[in-house]
């Protein structure tokens, strides 16, 4: 049975459309938000295959007028965020305006930076806006109205309160966080990951199911959003395999869009834990993509946090494996065994050393791994610790 | 496991408050939503006992202008809300202004509908904006913004997009919907509802239980109402039969807030069944309260629909007992039990002739049970099955 963790708050996308060839109604739903969008876009792939040509012959027909903003292929970087407001505040921002992300996370959360920043102008950077980082500046007045396309199953931004903005020099991955940020409509249309490549699909889909797990062990429970959380873990099943196999797989598709969605709603109202809290450390100091980074660590964070949640991973593996266990033992077991078979299947490597990591980094990932994301993993973990288990797994 | 059904929609309050105690943070949520509040007020013990007094005391300390607008304490009928919209009329609207609902689903659903009418002048009365009655008319224009404040544990009224309006001459009850009918906020604190005595408790609880089952099993799913309402189920335990006898139980009062809660997330976004149907043709033709007439049919509505719903009924059995069962028989057997047992435990009346129904009623029941949610009732139920099962239950 779950256990009820009150008080909490819980902040959700007023309005969710899910479903298969849905990126049909894109007009009127921006529509519902204003007269003119600017676009961020995320990928390539999308405008080649005609995708956003489709979407912004419908918005025409639906009497939005769309303006290119942005388009952007690999995680936000402070300047990106600069550089689309500048150019956002050099257009003019009127009345009716809003912004449409079209794309991955990093789209997504882009759009979420500069739609909140547009209209909280004490400074021209970022920084001064990010968590731990820069002036502590906050996003006071309301952000302009966004409406988020996802077209990779993974990080869930869609359905967040905050983007993650990440820098090399100096070296940080921080977020952009307010109440006011997550987006007012989310269009989920799941045909829009079919053109994601294998790797892409694997490393998204993980990010996902680490989302659900870790917002589900966490110590800052949510009672909304564990049950979310597990009824992902419920849905997913086989289907990041599948996806990774047969990226046409509608099934397979479906499930994973909804699976990243659902870890977005969870997410954004609980915490997380070790797995997401060094995957920004491996992302600012190596370079690891997040979901890859993700899923290296999420067997790790497993083994690490079970001693203290034996009955929430027996809950995990009943869901993972959609059958009963003898024991809560056995089903607490079952858990980390099935993420590191779904590792296996779709390719996610065992040891740092693969994805590029040194020895002589570690000491730099330890101390970047304490950000917002770590203070939610179930355990207490000492540098000691921590160094003790990323070098064994080099 | 669950089963994903795709596609779906759905719709969700922007921000959920919930926490004992936490009225006292009234105050700057209404000010987030406008300057001037229009409160609709649920029942006459909230004034008695200082509540009222002491939230609006906080409203005006957060420089909000509270302003009473009506007062109510049976359902709405169709004069209730056409007096407070025109009460409101006379007031002016201006920007900045916002609906406050403090009480039951009565109130709120008041307040809904004056806040969409108020908004959408076609007609001076809101029977021409009901469905099945009146000339059609739709809500087209956003209504005021709406903060819900639940003073009990029922209806679920603070996360639905319809307000349920009643008329006696001639008969029906009829709902007023719209998307954009959502309240904005919805600020639960469990505390308000220590005052509410058993008798209400027990049917209001009652209520929420039956939208928790009926959004379950319906034959319109989605699958995060889903999630919701068997998280609502599990957490339910025992609770009705604690808050039934000791009204000022802390955790009795939360886990039912709570059920409540997520029963209106979650029948907002899917079907209800054949207890909802009855229940409304038991309110128009034999005036019994909702809460009352959906407990004294539930436990027929769930062994009409167990034959097709037996895997559900197995879950909902396993998330009412906290346990496990042999067979998916023993499971979904335990379930319909255990809503007897929780009928019997709070005084639930087991036939319609206890509630004072006749006879030759009968036939009025059942064609005014053919409403929005008897189409969601698993099961298609012909006018004489209904006709038999209504008459066993004399």
């Amino acid at each position: 049975m779950h256990q009820a963790y009150f008080p909490y708050d819980f902040l959700s996308p007023r309005r969710i459309v899910f479903g298969w060839g849905r990126r049909a109604e894109i007009g009127p739903l921006a529509r519902s938000l204003g007269r003119r969008a600017f676009v961020v876009c995320g990928s390539r792939t999308l405008e080649r295959s005609g995708a956003l040509g489709e979407l912004l012959g419908l918005l025409a027909r639906a009497d939005v007028e769309a303006r290119p903003l942005a388009t952007i292929t690999r995680e936000p970087e402070v300047d990106d965020v600069d550089r689309a407001v500048a150019a956002l505040r050099q257009a003019g921002v009127a009345e009716g305006d809003l912004l449409l992300a079209i794309g991955g996370g990093s789209a997504i959360d882009l759009a979420k930076a500069v739609a909140a920043l547009v209209q909280n102008p004490q400074s021209d950077t970022v920084r001064d806006y990010l968590e731990g980082v820069g002036r502590g500046l906050k996003i006071e007045r309301p952000p302009l109205p966004l409406m988020a396309v996802p077209t990779t199953a993974g990080t869930g931004s869609e359905a967040t309160k905050n983007a993650v903005i990440s820098c090399y020099d100096p070296p940080f991955k921080k977020s952009l966080r307010s109440d006011q940020m997550i987006p007012a409509i989310v269009l989920v249309d799941p045909e829009l990951a079919v053109s994601v490549p294998p790797e892409v699909t694997a490393w998204t889909g993980m990010d996902a199911i680490t989302q659900l797990i870790e917002a589900y062990i966490t110590r800052k429970p949510n009672p909304v959003a564990q049950a979310l959380a597990i009824s992902g873990l419920e849905i997913t099943g086989d289907a990041i395999v599948e996806a990774y196999r047969d990226g046409s797989s509608r099934d397979a598709r479906q499930r994973m869009a909804h699976a990243a969605l659902l870890s977005g709603m969870a997410l954004a109202n609980s915490g997380l834990g070790m797995a997401h809290g060094v995957a920004a450390a491996l992302g600012v100091h190596c370079r690891v993509p997040h979901g890859l980074a993700c899923a290296v660590m999420l067997p790790v964070a497993m083994r690490v946090n079970r001693p203290v949640r034996e009955a929430q991973f027996a809950r995990i593996g009943r869901a993972l494996s959609g059958r009963r266990w003898p024991s809560q033992r056995a089903a607490a077991e079952v858990a980390v065994e099935r993420v590191e078979e779904m590792c296996q299947a779709v390719g996610v490597p065992r040891w740092l050393s693969e994805i590029g990591v040194r020895r002589e980094q570690i000491p730099a990932l330890v101390a970047g791994s304490r950000g917002n994301s770590m203070n939610g993993n179930p355990r207490d973990l000492s540098d000691e610790l921590m160094t003790a288990l990323l070098e064994e797994m080099l």
